[in-house]
């Protein structure tokens, strides 16, 4: 038996998702760079994806940027438009307390050039203060940087009532939204929701490792976090990654016919967990079943165990989950979403985050349920000595 | 027929590569970061594929950072030390004008923030001018950067003595090289050639597009350009991308088990092209059969043509070659090496880069040889109109 549930750290990639990368490989072997016509195909191939993944987000091909993944398009997207004000009172971005490491770093990583960015709280279910954010911005505002689905506990921001907000407030704050954890299961408008610049990564939605893509709103121009031979209107150089795009576009290709199916099963499948979760003792929900959170991932805070041990007792039966955040998982830092919403740092010691794909079911949660409850019941007596 | 003589624009991946990618995102999808066992599967993975790739610059694994490719490795050694020092009178960094764009194009985005960059010259032959290279280095200087193979002539710099010579004259400089177009083609051995920071891209040895590996010697901290996660020692997050460094490590195994063989081959082929073109007239050839060149490239200026239109006449044919330099060989810029070497501008615009791989051979070369001859023959009568 083996039963993954991490499927926010990574998924497993569909088999014609890997045949479509292969495939790629073997027969657009040229680089889109070349004047020749091996080149050219590689091109038309390449245009024809961009294409594709640009009417997944309601954006046009000339705003997607292809990039290296999640933490490269953050990266790119907030450095590239993170210039010092002159004024050294109020912030240049305002962001969240709840983003993902590759959003938090890149922040610290400005402090030293001079940038001032503001974080903003969020409330006791999880959700930003959105009131507070509107009135944070100011005329020396550059960027808002607000997640979209958190990666932890998988509350989900309103992002379309922030977009309209902020726009409302100032037309010259850039909006940029990590959709890492949304894009391919949470519908995205980046009309609708006035975003400006967006980041997503393929191995979040059964697609390749070292893939991704930044969306631009056209008239918008970051600097570069890659210079070179100007490839990606210049934006990001390096020789491009046909196959990994090609993988990529194969893998939301797939996701996007389904998002809606997916999602109702999902959703299934999280309700029916936490309704067994009711037969476990001593077991605090994170993640409840709302509106705002999304049914990929289901966050629980177990009592009196260690989240780690936890982790390592379910790996024994051959289920695959992750304590707090997956990316880093292996260091032990308290979280900001977890002390948000009220768990106590013993709470979020016990935490373990659930994360599903369409291709979980009920006998999988049947098993977990009953190997939760075997494991809670040594590991717990085990301490009680 | 179809005779692909681009390979240093890209190389058609290995059979062996593309089944080892796709077996490895068939078999460890699991996120090397987890902590279950299913992480710790890949994580397993990836450290035996750093120690290979280590090995094969005689460095060890911890030094090892994989990145996105030959353009990131290059912005992130580079972009991760230059630091503008006190000093306003000398450079902060010293190059050459014969870079590739992902170097030159590093250093003119460093100079807003104020780094002071030291372009040396390159004699008629296209070999830098050592001396004045180590006068040029004062206290300020953090960092030279000379890369290795130039990817238009094939011109080669004698590392090991600039390494020698760099390091006599300041311990603290840091030696960076781009070896993108040497790596798995040309000996490297980090240790005797005292190189500090290295460059190269996967995709160049028939390995994947979209991985690399940038070297960083061991008590060395380049700042990160991708913050995050803190995967790669904190110096390169984003979830690892496992499969295309599994595709990698398969590329680098083959190409150096027979890194000598391919060498002497392809030298056979580039010796036989260079007698062959005795036989065409109005050429000249700009990548000698000297010990300094390498054998995998072969740049011919043809009198009397455009390049561009020659390409385009060859490539109806089935043969598939660049102008000048290949990642940038869309846009029309002069050649500062074709400059050097002494080539008019006329000549710039008629040259075209033969590049090729082990698999080349001499009947591909005996129908280029014949083609050209008539490409030649029509486009130089065609002129004369
Ligand atoms: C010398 C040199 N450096 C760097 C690069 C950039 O490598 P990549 O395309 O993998 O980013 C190339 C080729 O494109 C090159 O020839
Ligand atoms: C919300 C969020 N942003 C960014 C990332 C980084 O993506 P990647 O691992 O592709 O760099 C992740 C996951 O790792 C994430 O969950």
């Amino acid at each position: 038996m083996e039963i993954y549930l991490d499927n926010s750290a990574t998924t497993k990639p569909y088999e014609e998702v890997i045949e479509t990368l292969a495939g790629t490989m073997r027969n657009y072997y040229g680089n889109p760079s070349s004047a020749h016509s091996f080149g050219f195909k590689a091109e038309q191939k390449l245009r024809e994806m961009r294409g594709g993944i640009a009417k997944s987000i309601n954006a046009s091909s000339e705003e997607i940027i292809f990039t290296s993944g999640g933490s490269e398009s953050n990266n790119f997207l907030i450095k590239g438009f993170a210039k010092p004000s002159q004024s050294k009172l109020n912030a240049d971005i305002i962001t969240t307390k709840i983003e993902h490491p590759s959003i938090i770093n890149t922040f610290k990583s400005l402090v030293d050039s001079g940038i001032k960015v503001d974080y903003i709280d969020v409330n006791a279910s999880g959700r930003i203060d959105i009131d507070a954010l509107i009135e944070s911005i100011t005329k020396d505002t550059q960027v808002v940087s607000i997640m979209h689905v958190n990666n932890e506990i998988g509350v989900i921001q309103d992002i379309e009532l922030i977009g309209k907000l902020i726009k409302e407030k100032s037309s010259r704050v850039k909006f940029h939204v990590d959709a890492v954890q949304s894009y391919g299961k949470i519908p995205i408008d980046v009309q609708k929701f006035k975003i400006d610049l967006l980041s997503t990564s393929a191995h979040k939605i059964h697609g390749p490792r070292g893939v991704g893509f930044a969306y631009v709103r056209k008239g918008l121009i970051p600097s570069s976090l890659i210079s070179g031979g100007g490839q990606e209107k210049n934006l990001r150089s390096g020789t491009e990654n046909l196959a990994g795009i090609a993988g990529f576009a194969k893998a939301a290709e797939i996701v996007f016919k389904n998002q809606h199916e997916n999602f109702n099963k999902v959703l299934e499948v999280k309700k029916y967990f936490i309704e067994k979760l009711s037969e476990v003792e001593g077991v605090i929900i994170n993640s409840p079943l709302a509106a705002y959170f999304t049914p990929y991932i289901l966050s629980v805070s177990f009592k009196g165990v260690k989240g780690e041990v936890l982790l390592h007792a379910l790996e024994q039966k051959g289920i695959y989950v992750s304590t707090g955040s997956a990316c880093s998982s292996k260091s032990h830092k308290t979280s900001e979403i977890l002390e948000a919403i009220g768990r106590t740092s013993e709470e979020q010691i016990g935490t373990i985050r659930f994360s599903f794909c369409e291709s979980n079911n009920f006998d999988e949660v049947d098993y977990v349920i009953i190997e939760l409850n075997k494991s809670l019941k040594f590991l717990r007596k085990m301490n009680k000595r």
